[in-house]
């Protein structure tokens, strides 16, 4: 980009002209394959404890019942519908991440748009282009903040304070907005931004993701009806870079912008936990798989952990849902015990406090492998005769290095839908997804989830 | 206070043991002034285009008619009334100043607290404790991020970052939280904490304190619902003060809870412009008043302006409402064009391009004094006859040194709402307000209101 005093105009003028028919086969299928990913993870998360707690609470001030609540059996306004979606999406976190920004884009860009394909017809086209533009966007701006070069704050929530910006282009771009419009959609939206870290492990951290949905929805409504917001709401002086950024990185935010996309880096979780562990459970359902173990045979259990698993995730005996979404114990338990790694495998009364995996976690010891990867484990079994078996996993599913395939992503879609759903309306429901770009109306994918 | 590991739980206990019988009768006064001026100033700003804008573009998405869209005739969901009332209470920033903290503290306040008193029986004294509890909070927040010797940035915008604590806890006491909900009340509201201050001069500089109320408000009934924030939202690690300022004043947050009052600090405007302005304004209708000057009779202008003046205000014929907000020569033009300083002599039609009032700008000239306070002016006429006159004004009206009396609230209160409602009803309407007290309903005043 050659003008950085036009940052907001730059990107406002490429959100007004986007367009599916302009966008490659890759971007195509990857828009696809996140709104596949994130409805499985919507409609998975919309009966837990939380999602039923904000909905109730909020209940009594809801309007017009126009949009659907997935899998909750029920319409309500698009503002609430928004919130509470996206707060389901996210709320087992195991949604989907950017490789390298810590964002997880689909949430809020696919909330806003699913709400917009019920207030008005919108072509599956139509929706895929919104819901690319909209991780574009996001996905960009969480980077220019804080991957190198650029330097930021951890302490921020990266969908926090970038899902508005997602969830206001994608709207703005089903209402048709100009490039004017737009540019006040971008900058309504973010002078809500919001969100920090000390939230993690609570129920405000979805709500973080679930406001910016809301607030960007709302963002292109007002726009739309004329509302104002500062031209230069990114780069102008207190503006929203010089806040959440020591050292933006402008280029990763407008360079490239239609050459390169960052949603081709948009990455799908396997197992609804702490995205570190995930080669353990690689790991450990290899070695179950393999060598045919029953958990009875196991003695112990070593584990050569990277350094952000060992930092984020080595604690044992979790109490609650959250702090075994973080712990590679209670993982490894539920692997060896269960042979499987999905949400009902961390509910608190029928998982955490389960004697048995609540017992398997004293035969498991992880240290730190100083110099492996992320998404890197290696995981040795010393049997009850003596024996032992090593896996070692040089890249987790669901890496960058190794995607989720699209029968992954089905296991995974089914794991969560068929428990709501039933396996009929499941298999329905993937297949009607699969063809969304070919439909002539994408809200009908929301009516066929609630 | 003596353990700074608990700041969160603190503040929550404080809130959750609140009541008007414990406070001293000027905390009272100042509560009941809060209330009575910024009633006047969202009544005054309830029709002015941006709200207009806001409410039709949301209003398909709205609830309940519960509570008063203040001036406006109708009645919406809480949420949303919550969000329409403090941008119409701050479109004009016309609204209260804390006296040394960037913060203008009960327009969030008392919109979360009426929406309160219209969803249940409130009294007058439990109304008034509310938002005398809030206004203290958010006041106490802002200062702690910002005044010396606390260090942050002046990119947030103060209202937009703290407005939230101040509606959760109003309307959290009047929901009766005990001390575990108010701390979670208070984390979910910041975990929405947003605003910066690009925005100056667009309609997302009211919308940020209306977000504040709205998030506010809705935080108080998602932890009442036993939705989940972090007990340390403010001092834990990666938490509020954290993010929000680079060297917080804890002592300012919680020193001398129930004993110091900041509310005490709290400031009314005069004048529907920038502050800084006010001074300037005293000395010209001080002018035009004592020496019957006619607009036709004067050569020029000179003022010594503070610095403060000078760097946000010295602007020459400003072309919109929202310039002329910041225009010392549009407004010292009013005073002796006029001899008024009111919302409509700031209308872009009829005010800002009123060809008098333009052409008198070219006889006025301000120039930098660089010792003087920011509530301090001195204007200097020079007539056609050659003669000089002089007013020096060392505290303007409104200032912390020279509080807006009573009846001064009166006659803004009768500015902004008797075109609005007629003299019969405002009259009627400034009685009520002042026995707000004693009354067993305090949303009486706000269907008085409508």
């Amino acid at each position: 980009m050659s003008d950085k005093s036009a940052v907001t105009t730059h990107l406002a003028a490429y959100a007004a002209g986007y367009r599916y028919s302009d966008l490659p086969a890759e971007v195509r299928q990857e828009a696809l394959r996140s709104v596949f990913n994130i409805l499985a993870c919507t409609i998975g998360g919309a009966r837990h404890n939380g999602v039923d707690t904000a909905d109730k609470a909020l209940g009594g001030f809801t309007g017009p019942a126009n949009v659907t609540l997935f899998g909750r059996g029920r319409k309500t306004d698009a503002l609430h519908a928004a919130l509470i979606n996206c707060l389901a999406s996210s709320i087992y976190s195991f949604d989907d991440t950017h490789e390298q920004a810590v964002v997880h884009p689909a949430g809020p860009v696919a909330s806003a748009a699913f709400a917009m394909a019920e207030l008005q017809l919108v072509s599956g086209e139509a929706f895929l282009a919104a819901v690319a533009l909209g991780i574009e966007l996001e996905c960009r701006l969480c980077k220019a903040l804080t991957v190198p070069p650029a330097k930021g704050s951890m302490a921020w929530s990266g969908t926090g304070i970038t899902g508005g910006i997602g969830a206001a282009v994608a709207a703005g771009s089903l209402l048709g907005l100009d490039m004017p419009a737009m540019r006040m959609a971008i900058g309504i939206a973010l002078s809500q931004a919001a969100g920090f870290r000390a939230m993690h492990g609570t129920l405000c951290t979805p709500l973080m993701p679930a406001q910016a949905a809301q607030t960007g929805l709302r963002a292109a409504f007002l726009a739309r009806a004329g509302f104002t917001s500062s031209p230069v709401a990114l780069e102008g002086r207190y503006g929203y870079l010089s806040v959440f950024s020591d050292q933006p990185d402008l280029e990763a935010l407008t360079g490239g912008l239609g050459e390169r996309f960052e949603i081709l880096r948009n990455t799908y979780k396997p197992y609804p936990c702490g995205i570190v562990i995930h080669p353990i459970i690689d790991a450990c359902l290899e070695l179950r798989r393999t060598y045919g173990l029953d958990a009875s045979r196991i003695a112990s259990v070593a584990i050569a952990a990277s350094p952000g698993a060992m930092a984020l995730c080595n604690n044992r005996n979790p109490r609650d849902e959250m702090q075994a979404h973080v712990s590679l114990h209670h993982w490894t338990a539920v692997c060896f015990v269960r042979g499987t790694a999905r949400i009902q495998d961390m509910d608190t009364g029928t998982a955490v406090k389960d004697p048995d995996l609540m017992a398997f976690q004293d035969r498991v010891a992880a240290s730190l492998d100083p110099n492996r990867a992320s998404d890197s484990a290696e995981v040795t079994v010393v049997l009850t005769d003596g024996s032992r078996h090593t896996v070692n996993i040089e890249h987790g599913i669901g890496s960058a290095a190794r995607p989720m395939t699209n029968t992954e992503l089905e296991t995974k879609f089914a794991g969560l839908v068929v428990p709501m759903l039933g396996e009929a309306r499941t298999r329905a429901l993937i297949d009607q997804c699969w063809t969304l770009g070919s439909s002539h109306d994408a809200g009908a994918l929301a009516r066929a989830s609630a």
